[in-house]
């Protein structure tokens, strides 16, 4: 167990950042850029839908780069569904995308306690949707707390003894719409109280797209409350954390430098490709401007950068 | 207001640590601390009441200090009760202190503003309990939020955007025992779209006795969901910055080293008082054990520690 959990702490920590500026994509470097690739890993929020807006051209382009041979991956830092409510997803907007395909955060926790040999006896309380229950329950571990929780509430009052599950060993932390004190002291009560209970964040995203119109609290929110609660750091399972990385490289026996992650986020997708050894791509469909890019302020710079990935339909047919 | 402002946010930076180890309260001891200051500032929580129970010989204790002349101040970070609540709260545990004697940190958000002369005809959006929404209007700042926005509820749709008060140039953030999503929300949205919108924070207790028998989180938890959010740091007003010291020491024209902070904690209310300049006592009737006292990772040491603020009845009868 203490191996994988010192990898993925490292992988948390660890913040190579390319300094040369990206390159606007064109009909050279796209060719280029797809002749040195095997894989495509692509980050689903601000790339392939926006809400539950498909961006344009997307079906056709992932169909075209699967007819040149390339695999296809799906790395989500959203926690709220499961791998099979994000195929539900995919095919409800016209996309044919299987369940293993997919990389979602809430998966990610999953398999973190997988493959460090959580005991199955143990039980794990969960802060978040219901994504991160089903992908707990779908590898035979015991979940509490999630939807069902929402509703809760602490008493307030003297000589009130919370009590709480002395065999829960791991808390995991999602994005959590229906966040309550009784969750957050459920959580930081198991955290303090139970001898070496794990502190798990799918991922700390400080906001994310909820609506086509707006940025909200994403599960930054509800891990800082945590960190805030407790005085503990979490293990991040999701971008920029190489933990899914690890995995799925395992799982599919690709090399890092043979795959290009698109995403629209610098500090999670493209940390998460670079941290990786991955080509990056940045598309500006989503929550990073060409601005914000460019400020220099900004240290981490992509490989190529384009303004959305149907960009690639036009540079394959010049 | 730019210098007020640096100087809170200086203050929560400064961490001068006492490293002689605290010496044990004794009759010969007690006696020279005793004529060595002016006024006690005492912490609540663990040190005059835990939770709803007063603590065995603190009404004889505190009438005896006043007899022997000191002025005694009552500074809590405990953010859910106005000072005139808290009034009520001593006399309703059979001790006179008047309101003029309590600083709550709900009464410091609403002083820094005031002091830093934030603008009236602003708004203040409050993430915490009715203490700060009364402070601030007693100081006649318009307040939203708080116990009001308990019960509502964000929507998730596509196309839906999520209105807030352009005119809110502060969000307060203490305990909320009726923390949501919702709230959450609007104070992320005023400070990441409102230019120039201030982050105050109450206090960053990790945890505090909401019951006699339990710790529970605290308002760290609540002001660490929102630096999750939007990646600020607050300002912070309650111990252990000395926004608040600094404020009573004006008010009252004290000396600090002729003062002597007496608390449970070490790393709000000892580390208070030593970056204020004062006299430390640690009382071991809250949150601080001997062994904590001890650990070699703790690095906070008072000048003096007892059992409990009666352990001076003893020490000068004898």
């Amino acid at each position: 167990m203490k191996q994988g959990l010192k990898l993925a702490m490292e992988a948390t920590n660890s913040n190579p950042t390319s300094t040369a500026a990206a390159e606007l994509l064109c009909g050279v470097n796209a060719k280029a850029l797809l002749d040195s690739v095997d894989a495509f890993l692509f980050d689903c929020d601000g790339v392939i839908w926006k809400g539950d807006k498909l961006i344009d051209g997307t079906p056709e382009t992932l169909e075209m780069l699967r007819s040149m041979g390339k695999k296809l991956i799906f790395v989500t830092n959203n926690s709220t569904k499961s791998r099979f409510q994000y195929a539900n997803k995919f095919r409800s907007l016209g996309l044919s995308v299987s369940q293993d395909e997919i990389f979602s955060s809430s998966y990610a926790a999953a398999m973190y306690l997988k493959v460090n040999q959580f005991p199955l006896e143990k039980k794990v309380y969960v802060i978040g949707g219901e994504g991160i229950v089903q992908e707990l329950q779908l590898s035979g571990f015991t979940a509490l707390g999630g939807p069902e929780d929402g509703e809760k509430r602490a008493q307030w009052k003297s000589n009130c003894l919370f009590e709480h599950d002395k065999d829960v060993g791991a808390v995991v932390v999602g994005l959590d719409p229906d966040i309550n004190y009784y969750k957050l002291q459920y959580g930081t009560i198991c955290i303090r109280e139970n001898p070496g209970c794990l502190f798990i964040a799918t991922n700390r995203d400080s906001v994310g797209h909820m609506t086509d119109l707006q940025e909200w609290p994403g599960a930054g929110c509800m891990v800082g409350a945590i960190c805030g609660s407790t005085e503990r750091k979490p293990i991040v399972v999701g971008k920029p954390s190489t933990f899914m990385m690890d995995f799925l490289l395992q799982k599919f026996n690709l090399s890092t430098y043979r795959m290009c992650m698109v995403g629209d986020r610098l500090d999670t997708d493209i940390l998460f490709g670079q941290n990786a050894g991955c080509k990056t791509l940045l598309v500006l469909s989503g929550v990073t401007t060409k601005s914000i890019l460019d400020d220099p302020s900004n240290k981490i710079q992509p490989d190529y950068y384009t303004s959305k990935v149907s960009d690639f339909l036009n540079f394959l047919g010049e």
